[in-house]
């Protein structure tokens, strides 16, 4: 198998599973190759993500050690998936009754999803994370792609318990739209105890929603390490949780004028 | 740039998204190089994707067209998720009351649901679909992954009609695991009236859920090509719906003995 078709593969192989560790034995296994020659596919391969502007791969040295995808972000492709979002949130079609915006196209498109996704993944790659947390149900799609680009694994709370969840922990909490009490649970056997706890959603106003979760992760000895939302609402500037990471805000929405405030945050690193 | 940093990067950023069609110029500006040398680079990647029996990269002639990349999975590889999707459904501790399973863990864990996506592309990638429906909350990281392989959008059917879905279709249903009658709703936004259905689930008791999916979705004049579920149960083995496709058929949940069966489906293609 000649250089340039080992090089493609590996990329290949490594970008399919972003943060795995591969140790060189799998790649000389695969091409019946020598290490030696493995290494310097690798340092080509690095130079061909690089390229890419996609990420890295990082060389973990020692036994155990191997190589792995680690997905990344420019700040012009940030500012690019800033500027398309706003775009997106300020047409008018979106408007419906109430200052809602309908954002489920939004939320539901991989190509979309994918791109804040890799915001979140960048922003949160040291968090030392276990589990990505998210709430049913709009937020699960960037919650699962963040976790596959980290390669962890996600917890949905859900809003009414369910025997296919077994033992659960539930809380009543106050979202933030409106002073009626809520209810969310959580499977007593999705996340163990020490656990540390990525919160990823689409949208926040009050942060009620995002609070019961740092509540109910407190509740099974959980530990929120951060708190990432697709779209913050300016408005109420003072939310239930400081300490949040937002791609972009959602400003006014005027049903009378049909307009649309969206801002990028500028603050991502 | 080398030919072998030209061939990992045109794998790397194909394998980023699977089915995306990219010109030729796209890598010819990208890499300041030759249609010629790029015609070489490309054939190179696809000798090396090969390789990885990932899936392959395919040509679309003409002015329009460019290269994309094919996710696919060797039966092999299928054969391998399917045993270890049964391993992990045996597993004692899974067992609930009422002979239901803990399977959370599997349906929200990026690696397996991944594997499954997978195979649910290979089957469905020529059924024209134009998007996957789904209804929450389970099943909608693998409808969401599958979604990415084919770059298609998800739409998710709700339990409860939402302010946020703007105006909506509602039907009553009867779930294949209760008489209780239950109700679903679709945004009217999220559909265009012609589009073409795959629905997506990772649980079939009765086909109860799928049945009201496939009735839904004929409201909005949308039409079912395929239906794909992670795990079947055998019991009832007459469903509300024919012609589904399952990964895994799930038997007997013995709470007495702490026994699970279960069976690759092994009819695939």
């Amino acid at each position: 198998m000649k250089r340039s078709h080992r090089v493609g593969a590996i990329c290949q192989i490594l970008t399919e599973a972003p943060e795995k560790l591969f140790g060189l034995n799998y790649f000389c296994d695969m091409f019946s190759a020598a290490k030696s020659s493995i290494s310097e596919d690798i340092s080509a391969a690095k130079a061909a993500v690089l390229a890419t502007g996609n990420g890295y791969i990082e060389t973990i040295p020692g036994a155990a050690g191997g190589v792995k995808y680690v997905p990344d972000i420019s700040p012009e492709k940030i500012r690019d998936v800033q500027e398309n979002l706003c775009n997106m949130l300020k047409e008018e079609r979106r408007i419906l009754g109430g200052g809602f915006l309908y954002t489920s196209d939004i939320m539901y498109d991989p190509a979309v999803v994918k791109d804040m996704a890799r915001i979140f993944a960048r922003r949160f790659r040291d968090s030392g994370a276990d589990y990505i947390a998210t709430i049913e149900t709009k937020g699960i799609p960037v919650a699962f792609m963040t976790a596959h680009l980290l390669n962890i694994p996600v917890i949905v709370i859900r809003r009414e318990t369910k025997i296919s969840e077994g033992a659960t922990v539930s809380i009543n909490y106050f979202p933030g739209s409106s002073e009626r009490l809520q209810k969310m649970s959580i499977s007593k056997r999705a996340a163990a105890p020490g656990s540390k706890v990525l919160i990823i959603d689409d949208f926040m106003r009050g942060g009620g929603s995002i609070k019961g979760i740092a509540e109910i992760v407190s509740e099974v000895d959980n530990e929120v390490v951060g708190i990432g939302v697709a779209i913050a609402n300016i408005e109420p500037q003072k939310k239930k949780v400081s300490d949040y990471f937002p791609i972009v805000y959602l400003g006014e929405v005027d049903e009378a004028t049909k307009s649309v405030t969206a801002l990028p945050n500028c603050q991502i690193f």
